[in-house]
């Protein structure tokens, strides 16, 4: 049975991934054919001739026309066949399907599923992104080898931190703080404050603490396949309350899953910061650090996944700081029913609220 | 469901592959053992041992026997076990299956289907195997992850050309030109005629042609494996009559398909030329073009059988210039059926008579 | 249907390979956490967590316990959950499965099947093992793409040698020489005897015999998975008797056999010698001996086990050497289908009496 879920936006790539080349992005299993047209908007048809299934980036592009690398068949940047050679009538099944595509913030989002609910109004967004205080950028893409669901879970679960990044994103101090949850629209959040303690490896570097901090993690989850993590961390005598972060050295972590099958996930990963927003050193600086710290990730996701793969003897337990990944699965669930049974208007989100 | 029709001629190898050793060839999915004997005669067996299963080619030849390389049992070159170490009885059932073969041209065909209906009558031939004013020349073998059928298919398929081989085999100026199609007992044929127009790039190279050609493609494909296509190209102002190809430059190239799994071909190709028929200078320079154009027909066809092994979402299309794939396919899963219900007798071919 | 018997002793690794890093094995495709305690003693879990099922050997040690790498979980050496980061309850299920574990002899014995059922008692040993008159070596490990099945068989079958180990085990001398067969508690027995004949590569080179001599090998298999076997020649001069073996030059040629999984075993081997006792020279020497053969019989065995995954169209013959693996394979069917019935109290043992 699968867990890809259909309805809903993607990340396909980053605008810099997109340019006059046939590129093919395999997404939900679906292959996927995105180029620039000359008036430099993204299409994203099938990559797939209806004819004898040749991938079309195997073929040329001829204006904002693809031609098939096979016998020729030519479509339109919207999918229309506008050629057939050897003939003068098109066949009307002689179409390639085209995907909604909305291009934001150097992030290309597409919809995978039924178009007529494409609605654009329901793309992730942050008001940080359009915000002069705060630095946008643009890091990498990790490819990992496992299902979507355990690289999801991953990121509405502020525990593992403490074990998987011990020298940059955790440490010892936050090993026994319990994690609070709560859902917020289609988002559920994770979250704890480490107050008065020594700061982690990260804000060691970037942030030039030298005494104890007082550092939260807030994971927030959208459905099903956006995160951020808001992290940060304020010099201890300030005793910043909860809704005060922007006191402190605050950064958004943005990861966005793109299912290519069920073994198989790219994370596409980029920040947001509230401190030396005017240099790119600082970038580079904090690519490196999440390059090390999802490397980890990696590891472990991988042998989680190909732990799965094996026959399983007992059923895997759960303890206290789950409640995040649980409400994540139930959902997904949810949203997974509802499109095997094509009601797509049954209500869903909101029916879990977690009380700390 | 099986797509290997068994009672059939197939090359086997080329006459050079085979020598004294022992030597493994898989075809429709069996492990053959060939190998020459002392005098010259090929061998065809089981590459099995009837005993633990040891495939013979792991063993050693003593004289024109065969000793497995576990026990040593031991077999003569029809067969038949005459020895098994460590007692004197040779158990009935301890023998191997031997595969009908014959060597002609510097090809060897087998016989992989009931043995009874294996007539040598019925191998391929063509009359310029053995006409002086001919030249012939083995090539190369390509090694295709595709099922045979698509690799066959683009055997009957004159269009692709234009596309896929734009710079040596064919050019635009075929791009629009109706495809032809007919049967010829048990061959499918599939021409067309490009009159006056700029020569291919073979017969730039290889022609030295300077003004417009009259050119031609007729592919012949006989059912299943077995396919040459006669092209060729004369002088324009010659106006040639489309039964006068012999005043022109002509080539046969000649395809035999090896069906190694369902997911692996073997293109054995040589050629057959009526020009430059004393020089191995013009063999060698047809033998470049050839790779170049089957190295691109095999990107093609990998790629396509790939995209057939996933989901399929949709009913591919047919356009006009199918017909002679249509018919073939059609034909092959005649003889699939007919071997799946025991009925060989069944009448089949001629049956499909198209006139243009 | 599995062809692994769980309640039985298997090696799960040389002494040697086991120390204080967490290290994987994998035994009847249950993956294995080995390590040894500060008291020298080794820890055999279950390696996978029951949380998130991350293997455990991606954590690390605390003391004598197991922290798990991806939340902290932490267990002791026989599987006892000790913490759960995050809360203050451990639930009952947070356990890893133990297995029994003992180590003799520079071999560390597993039991994968129920546990009440692993008597210490009934792990293989021979008298030689503590012997002073016999010196002992263990020799390396053969990773084997094959069911361990063929393995064994290969174990008690003294007719392969003189066809697969021509120049070291066997020679031409043996080709015919039949073989006996008998059963001896768990054991079954193949042996023969080749009376005065020319010495094999391994006494040659070893013994240093310059003329002929008596020549014996035996089989010992004992279900399921342990081997040896007892080779060795006197002067044929010396006329000594079936009984008298120790006159000659006698070694044990130990195995081991590993299912990792149904394709995959791995042949731990090591010797037994009467002579050169006080040399390390000689054991480096056997080694390189062995060595040869062995991978001999990796060739073979993988190519049956390839052989095996195809299609079968004729039932495999059996001949007069095959009678103790026929024995085996007999025994072993009866031990699986009792642990599928869970009727271990069945008798099954000593049912099968071969008098030559």
């Amino acid at each position: 049975m699968t867990t890809l879920v259909r309805n809903a936006w993607y990340v396909a790539a980053w605008s810099s991934e997109v340019d006059e080349q046939l590129r093919r992005f395999v997404i939900l299993e679906d292959p996927v054919l995105l180029f620039r047209r000359t008036d430099g908007r993204i299409a994203a048809l099938a990559d797939r001739c209806p004819h004898r299934l040749l991938p079309l980036h195997k073929g040329k592009r001829i204006g904002d026309t693809v031609q098939c690398g096979y016998h020729g068949l030519t479509f339109d940047a919207d999918g229309k066949c506008v050629r057939v050679p050897g003939q003068d009538k098109v066949p009307t099944a002689a179409y390639v399907d085209a995907y909604p595509v909305e291009e934001r913030h150097g992030i290309v989002w597409i919809w995978m599923g039924d178009k007529e609910r494409a609605d654009p109004a329901t793309i992730f967004s942050l008001p940080q992104f359009d915000d002069a205080a705060w630095h946008m950028h643009h890091g990498g893409a990790l490819h990992i080898k496992s299902n979507y669901l355990n690289v999801a879970e991953n990121l509405v679960d502020p525990a593992h931190v403490s074990f998987v990044h011990p020298t940059t994103l955790g440490n010892s101090a936050s090993e026994n703080v319990p994690v609070h949850i709560s859902t917020d629209g289609d988002a559920i959040v994770a979250w704890r404050w480490i107050r008065n303690s020594e700061p982690i490896g990260f804000f060691k570097a970037f942030g030039g603490f030298t005494g104890n901090v007082d550092r939260w993690h807030y994971y927030y989850l959208h459905l099903p396949c956006t995160a951020y993590i808001d992290f940060g961390s304020a010099d201890a005598g300030l005793e910043i309350a909860e809704d005060e972060r922007d006191r402190g050295n605050r950064v958004f972590a943005l990861h966005f899953l793109t299912p290519v099958d069920e073994n198989y996930t790219i994370d596409r990963w980029m920040h947001l910061r509230n401190t030396a927003i005017d240099t790119e050193e600082a970038s580079v600086k904090i690519d490196r650090m999440f390059e090390i710290a999802f490397s980890e990730d990696k590891e472990i996701l991988e042998a989680v996944h190909a732990e799965e793969q094996r026959p399983k003897k007992r059923r895997p337990i759960r303890i206290a700081i789950d409640r995040g990944p649980m409400v994540y699965r139930k959902r997904i669930a949810e949203m997974l029913e509802r499109e095997r049974t094509e009601d797509a208007s049954a209500p869903g989100n909101g029916a879990y609220v977690f009380h700390d």
